[in-house]
């Protein structure tokens, strides 16, 4: 289609720095700078994706090559001592055999090993990295875009807000007999209150209807016990969950649309993203969040499980540990919902559109529709393109991705190089789409890609805490540290996963929740996984002091943690100047000479001016030099010709 | 002197937003923006002071308020239950009754009290506040000192940095015999390695050398138990501290001048300032972190006490316990060090140098001296007065000030009230010194403080973690919550201090360091504050699980605490826009109008320009036009003439 010939997308959007590309072939006179900002930011984006992937694999690589040293997934996978664990779920589920886990365990050592530490660490400055690099190159490309002297103009109210304040002055007048220009009103933070109410309530409502919905545990229900079931079951929930949310998530932008009246199309564009971001946020993570810090950490113990609705106890986690758990969320969504649904989505849909709309216009007149096509002008043909829909989803698929890639990047190192993938496919099929699938934009300057740069900073120091807590109390990082230091004997990791578990005796269970089939003789203990008491301590199942000590240890971690990491990005983002030298070099080395050149100018005007005004003089005066003259002569030679008449 | 009623700055200096003043009764144009800009950041550090103390003060009224409800202090004050506490130093030392630490227990609830929490949160966001009111403040001043459009233009090499590059590039000559312009030669991050290990290697070795000094007990030598000795050695501890840093910041400013080669002298100064700035603050801060934070905290537990050098044992906290001592300090500080020191030396010195020169000059002519000053000028008079060294000292000193609000507000909440006192006389002594006491400065222009501001941010993000540290290990703001949700039976604060003391057994001391005098018959406990397992444990002395407790409970309120407080300090920064609204729209219908005006002359000067050259071209028309005429009469008078002649 010649769109694409003419705008030679597909093999620009592969080089990087899209941007000055864009600008070179014409695309950016095309789509404007706002769009052009756009590629070029998710070029850097995918550019800068590329060394966190590398490392990624290595840190991977590091976890399948030292899995077979890792003593704690050893132990827990050797026969010999065979622990008999508590059933996870009341009277359907049975006691099971630790060495079952023994293939979670291994797999779980993959994301759950020392490196992981130090790539949070090294993602966080990453981050920090990307948006120094970026700012550069936003700078670079507003100075090649002749954007540096541009500043957005007072852009006007909007109409719904030049209404309110009307009515709200009409209702004032009303009230106080005195005429007012509705100029002077303004909308206080009085008028708005009732707005940031119905927000905040809503998003909290939101917030936490989920945390609840996803705390109820079907395990009692339709649930036997494998491990597969497990994952199948989150993935539901977690489905479950983005449908719902999507739901929400429409009723909300709604309430969103009509509560509140800002002043500029600008700053109601920003909160409106600014709002839908969060929603997305809570949508796309919760499922996350629950599985990473609040499964199967509230589930009290043996004899005395904590229940919901005094029937639905709490979900535990799959006998590898949470992580894994996590892991597989992560990868699905990387997977699943990245790669494939979003691009299929993405590029499909407007293609359907478009078929229907042709079809359409076929059924309107089926006879010698070819012919009419091909007199048609492009325009005409464009018409039956999907209108341009603005880049916030675009932009939003994008951080939502960012957030992935950053926040819990601490339980899977691999998500940087789906995220690559991910938008290396991405990065041609919205470049496809724009030329080919829908109408052209309004091209629209911008000087920056606005509200999203705050979002992204948001994220990224959102990213740091995270992943200090899912290092400290989703992995097992920290016990295992503590166990080295603090308990073991042998100064190695043997008898770890003892050490975890703690003893439960089986004649403690509630009626009800024991299991049906009983244990095998002689064996009355069974082990769960926390630190409490011994049944044949005085204080029996009572949290012990490792526990405590754990606790305190993964505290501190995450204090340590995130203030080390927050210090060094803060000093990446300090030393990396936020405009490039040349570049401001080059900025100030123009003013100088477009002061100098002006002045030259200015100076050449009035030199001109002069001579005119002296030319000018001079003429005059010769000029009124001559009639005198010419006039005496005139009179000389009548005076002669008197003269000579005298003569005669 | 005829100085200050040129200059009323005494009258001036009273009033708020001092640069504004200053350019308005010319003060700025004698000083400089420079200067104005000091006193203006002055002028909003000391206004914004005042709401800090006011709540300062009602926090401590609190304090008063409460103390007789204070149950724990209550509890030790009673003479019922008279605790026998284990002797604070070996064998000098002797036991001592818990009662008769009282006093200092009330005394440490004047600072210990819920509502220092509350203070030290509204103190992290004060100083947010304070960033964003003086970013605006400076914004309005760069707009009414017309400094928007100011930029600072390139300033040139230090001589130092230029010798350095031609020497480096002379020597690259000599290894490879082409010749190569110095102007392309720069200096690498090679070329600075050295100097930037110097200074690391130099910082790290002064911290680590005070940290060390402070460790050092005394107590064993010559401390007979008197609380009031304490007070006493700590602050000799502080002095003799402060004396001996103050002594390796003259020797490691020297090798930092020495040791790097900046490029320009403002980024000279920045560096240097920045230096001058980390050897102050540890020199300022040192001997209160140790008290805060390491005094008392490794000394191990009776009859197994922590020794440096096998002989000094570690000091141990006064019994009304560490923050009793800090605020001891930090109130001599603030009242001693700032207020009488610094102002007293600011203006003493300045004087008395004066003097000195004056005298010198009077010893050299003491005939008629005074009919001689009389008949000098005033540039001559001016002499005598002591040459401006900067702003630097200036800065540096209120910036420690500022440090001494915010980063331990959270055990002295009058800090900022003694800041206040001392500002107001501190503004009026600099004012007086610029005018009368020093020569006049070479007035330069600045758009902002430079440096200042990264380092006031810096202190300031530093104050929320130091805060939350000081909450939650200084203070028993957290034990008490501990003990009131987790321990206590009644649900009051009842049987506190019997829970944060340990059991020892006299018997179980290590010889020689029993105290001489033995107890009181058929007791053989002593108590000691500490988590520790009694003696008729099984695990005598170990830790007890209640420390792992308190611990864990203490980091989550360190971590619950910043992240909050950091988030409400960025949403601070974030909802207060940094350039005022008037300002930026005043500037941008500057610009408008600009635009117009220019546009308009540069239109009058073409119309100017067209109408000379038309009305040039019109005479020279007419001009032209009128000469034949003339000609042709002239012609035709000739002929007549000649017709005449004919005639005739």
């Amino acid at each position: 289609r010649d769109d694409v010939k003419r705008f030679p997308f597909n093999n620009l959007v592969e080089t990087e720095g899209q941007g000055c590309l864009i600008s070179r072939n014409g695309g950016l006179k095309y789509f404007g700078e706002k769009i052009g900002l756009y590629f070029a930011w998710l070029g850097v984006y995918t550019q800068m994706l590329i060394p966190a992937s590398i490392v990624g694999i290595i840190v991977f690589l590091y976890g399948c090559a030292t899995v077979d040293e890792n003593i704690p997934s050893m132990e827990m996978c050797d026969q010999r001592n065979n622990i008999t664990m508590c059933p996870l779920c009341d009277r359907t589920c049975n006691y099971w055999k630790l060495s079952s886990a023994c293939a979670t365990a291994r797999a779980s050592h993959l994301f759950d090993n020392p490196a992981t530490v130090f790539f949070s660490v090294f993602m966080a400055l990453w981050a920090a990295t990307f948006m120094e690099h970026w700012k550069r190159k936003q700078m670079r490309l507003n100075y090649r875009w002749d954007l540096t002297g541009f500043e957005e103009e007072e852009d006007h109210p909007r109409a719904e807000y030049e209404a309110k304040v009307l009515e709200k002055s009409l209702r004032k007048e009303y009230r106080n007999k005195e005429v007012m220009y509705t100029e002077k009103e303004k909308l206080t933070w009085k008028d708005r209150f009732p707005a940031y109410l119905t927000n905040f309530v809503s998003i909290i409502f939101m917030v936490s209807i989920f945390k609840y919905i996803y705390k109820i545990n079907f395990t009692g229900i339709f649930h036997k016990g494998e491990k597969s079931f497990y994952k199948i079951l989150s993935n539901n929930k977690s489905f479950l969950g983005s449908f719902l949310f999507t739901y929400w998530h429409l009723i909300f932008t709604i309430i969103f649309f009509i509560s509140e009246v800002p002043k500029t199309d600008k700053s109601f564009e920003e909160r409106l993203i600014f709002k839908a971001f969060l929603l997305k946020f809570v949508n796309a993570y919760t499922p996350i969040f629950y599985v990473a810090f609040f499964k199967g950490r509230f589930v009290g113990r043996p004899g005395q499980y904590v229940y919901i609705f005094h029937s639905f106890r709490m979900e535990e986690c799959a006998p590898g540990g949470c992580l894994m758990e996590l892991c597989i969320q992560l990868s699905i969504i990387m997977l699943g919902k990245q790669l494939i649904q979003n691009n299929l989505f993405e590029i499909g849909i407007p293609k359907m559109k478009k078929l229907i709309r042709y079809l359409k216009l076929k059924r309107r007149r089926p006879v010698d529709h070819e012919e009419y096509m091909k007199k048609k002008q492009r325009y005409e043909i464009d018409y039956n393109l999907e209108p341009f829909a603005g880049l916030t989803p675009e932009y939003m698929e994008m951080i939502i991705q960012f957030g992935f890639v950053t926040l819990f990047v601490a339980s899977f190192p691999l998500a940087p190089l789906f995220a690559l993938l991910n938008n290396i496919i991405e990065i041609r099929l919205d470049a496809k789409k724009f030329v080919t699938e829908l109408r052209r934009p309004v091209a629209v300057r911008a000087k920056d890609i606005g509200i999203w740069y705050n979002i992204l900073r948001a994220v990224g120091k959102l990213a740091v805490i995270i992943n200090a807590f899912v290092i400290s109390f989703t992995s097992d990082f920290i016990p295992r540290l503590v166990y080295l230091y603090m308990y073991s004997e042998s100064g190695t990791m043997h008898g770890f996963v003892n050490h975890t578990l703690s003893y439960f005796n089986v004649s403690d269970f509630q009626e009800g929740t024991a299991p049906k089939e009983p244990m095998e003789l002689g064996n009355q203990i069974c082990r769960y996984k926390d630190y409490r008491e011994p049944p044949w301590s005085e204080n029996k199942y009572e949290i012990a002091k490792d526990f405590w000590a754990v606790l305190a240890a993964r505290l501190a971690f995450v204090i340590v943690f995130q203030n080390l990491v927050m210090f060094m990005s803060d000093f990446v983002d300090w030393i990396i100047p936020d405009i490039p030298k040349d570049i401001s070099q080059q900025i100030h080395k123009e003013k100088v000479l477009m002061v100098e050149v002006f002045m030259k100018e200015e100076q050449g005007k009035l030199h001109l001016l002069e001579t005119w005004r002296d030319k000018d003089k001079r003429k005059g005066e010769n000029c009124n030099s001559h009639s005198p003259r010419s006039s005496m002569s005139h009179r000389g030679s009548v005076s002669s010709c008197h003269s000579c008449h005298v003569d005669v």
